[in-house]
């Protein structure tokens, strides 16, 4: 929401409450939408925030509830009388209430469970004893079930009486006596459906549906492929458990995303965002993988000093370091960054490997011979030399090549060992591509210079 | 698709083709998903591909072409009589239209136009108008839409009579006689609501939309904060003229990431998948950036030149250079990449800088206090010279510190300046604290040891 509009809400809201027009209030609050609240409430003081809560319909409380941050969500529980925790839990979708008893400190929770129905209670336990990140955790309960020898005027019957939530109705699912999945039916496909027709003669029996235990990644996969807008979750049995509808798909889209962008910059993955994480935690997260990489580049400097009789006798060829170590890093991050993405959207899979050993091998060839030729010019310019211009645009050639070799092969390598690739990326390869460039470097001088 | 699975299918309708079982053959097709087509027509031959895109009925026709790829598209196009590619006109939806019309060479977009009635060809030219990356061009221009006293029975009429079309009637949206959005109903609450209500009476008019001209990341912020599944969109003078359906959401979604990695990586940005890019192209994506970075670190190189006479007396300074360089680099990298994709989210805005200065001097000083202590005992252990193991942890300690204040305030400032953050990450960064660094050290260096 534009900051402008916001900063008018939050006006009416507070002039309606100081000219106590509470009906008034009441009705422009069911006007915001619930994903407006958590930064409309941001702004405004404790005692304001618990009144407008309290001023919402049960079904907008819950709504806004789900929006907040686990923080808000804290503080405005132990403000809440149990009745108004009993309305939230009631109303709350199933994965809703995990992710918030994930999130809440252990007295929290205690209180939140005193306040749950036992059916729903048992429903949270099962749905927390599955691994992380696998679909179990993201699945909501609730889905419309159907029956096959029921008709369209049925179902429509049943749905009515059932209720309908917003997460669960565009798809209902069609379920032997047993809870095994036989169909699925679209809304749509309903809603034109002559009402004397069976429901099993309209439901789609190909149904695309994955398993409890099936890791978040590849559901993220097939809500893309297939354009689902929710995905049926069976267990071992095939039985239907739940759903998983595609908001909460985009969201793990977003933090995978958010996670592979930590570690491909060396950052431990967080949960958090940046602004709500510790300084303390931040620095953890990044002090590993910087303490590593220092060490493995002291490996660099070991090479240079091994050289130091060369350095000394042509000083000058210090002055190249930066640009063969820079350009071999840079040309290294781009084949790696293109390979981990290509692998992690399935676009390139391990078998490929050669294909991509080729292509990063023709393009190393063509952008290093760009480079080299540029940097003989500018040498030849400056120093006049051409023993140190070929020296170091060799250099610069097998450099290149050998960052896109490694950048394209790396990430592949790292896959086929069940590691994550992304941890081939940028910091790590450079490091590598750093060491192997100086050797080279130094090599060819004291093969040219006959040092 | 699993391998296996898609192995399988293959087989299956090589043996139906082979064994001449037409009818089982047709039937086979049409219980394949849509979206599984692509990677199994890959595999077969030209012929099997027409005969069994001829087989396929005319709606699952359209849908299975829609999920090729550009160059199978063309492919097929030119094998399909004008009345096949008159089918696919009339049946595609009008983004899906833009779409092909944008990716095809100009004489196939000649014969796909022939072959388009004239409603439709208006409307593929008047989207062909939106600038790129504009809710316009992503908006199709198939919805429901209803008048303000219908009533719920007249809806349902007026829907079966329009046709039921996949991606637009989960939503209806209620409009004025000059077409201005009034408001919104859900396909739900349609179907709970008694026949006789007035649309006017259910519909919610509350609605989240977006103008035409809208940038498509915004549509994608707003989709993520109101989980809709399609959002309406509103000309200059507030009058709907299409939606946007959540699928080609995510897919904008997916290219503003990879733009994202490629920009991060110094690559520019292109449309094409890793394998399917030309070597050439490749190379001129990558060119560009190298050479600039390439030539900036040269000045890197003209620093270290300039105090070959401190390296002439002491040459072991210059084992550290790859050292410092690398841990300045990767600091930065980190800072910047959370910065970047914080503002990329909204999660920091231009107006947080001085919190993400405070929060970045916090943490650079903990990372380099860490890494500065390990830097020094590892000194003193290899070469027991407290001088060095001083200047060469106090030049860590202020290349952290600068490395990640640069890599939080560069990416905000790129956005006030309205470029794009990404252009700040780790290449350009790296670039800009390598030649710092190495100054900071000479500077120190000289100063400690009298130079």
């Amino acid at each position: 929401m534009e900051i402008e509009k916001e900063e008018n809400i939050i006006e009416e809201i507070t002039n309606l409450i100081e000219n106590k027009k509470i009906k008034d209030l009441r009705k422009y609050l069911e006007s915001i939408n619930s994903a407006d609240f958590p930064s409309i409430l941001e702004d405004l003081d404790d005692e304001k925030v618990i009144m407008i809560y309290r001023l919402l319909s049960k079904e907008k409380a819950v709504e806004v509830f789900v929006e907040l941050d686990p923080d808000d969500q804290e503080k405005l529980i132990n403000r809440l009388t149990d009745t108004e925790i009993k309305n939230v839990m009631n109303e709350i979708y199933m994965d809703d209430a995990v992710d918030l008893i994930e999130e809440m400190p252990a007295t929290v929770v205690k209180r939140i469970l005193a306040n749950t129905k036992p059916a729903n209670r048992k429903i949270i336990n099962e749905l927390l004893k599955y691994p992380d990140d696998t679909a179990g955790t993201l699945m909501t309960t609730e889905f419309i079930d159907l029956k096959e020898n029921m008709t369209v005027k049925d179902a429509f019957d049943f749905i009515k009486k059932k209720g309908l939530k917003k997460e669960t109705v565009y798809n209902c699912y069609v379920l032997t006596v047993d809870r095994k999945l036989l169909g699925v039916i679209d809304i749509k496909d309903l809603l034109i459906a002559d009402r004397e027709e069976l429901v099993k003669d309209i439901m789609d029996e190909n149904v695309v549906k994955a398993n409890t235990l099936e890791d978040q990644e590849e559901i993220i996969k097939m809500f893309d492929k297939y354009d689902c807008i929710a995905l049926p979750i069976v267990d071992q049995e095939d039985r239907l458990v739940g759903i998983i509808t595609i908001d909460d798909a985009i969201d793990v889209l977003q933090e995978e995303t958010m996670e592979d962008f930590e570690k491909m910059a060396a950052i431990a993955p967080s949960d958090d965002t940046y602004l709500k994480t510790s300084v303390f935690k931040h620095a953890k997260n990044r002090i590993v993988w910087l303490l590593v990489l220092m060490i493995s580049s002291m490996i660099t400097g070991a090479i240079i000093e091994n050289f130091e009789a060369a350095i000394s006798s042509l000083p000058i060829l210090v002055a190249f370091i930066p640009m063969i170590m820079g350009t071999g890093g840079n040309s290294g991050s781009q084949s790696s960054t293109l390979t981990i993405r290509g692998l992690a959207v399935d676009e390139i899979s391990t078998k490929d490997i050669l294909k991509v050993m080729w292509k990063e091998l023709r393009v190393a060839l063509l952008v290093g011979l760009a480079l080299a030729i540029v940097n003989s010019a500018r040498i030849m310019i400056q120093y006049n030399d051409p023993k140190i211009a070929f020296t170091v645009s060799l250099t610069l050639m097998f450099t290149v090549i050998l960052a896109k070799q490694l950048g394209g092969i790396l990430p592949i390598l790292a896959k086929k060992l069940n590691l994550d690739p992304a941890l081939m990326a940028s910091p790590l390869l450079t490091t590598v591509v750093d060491t192997v460039s100086v050797l080279l470097f130094f090599t060819i001088s004291t093969l040219v210079f006959g040092l």
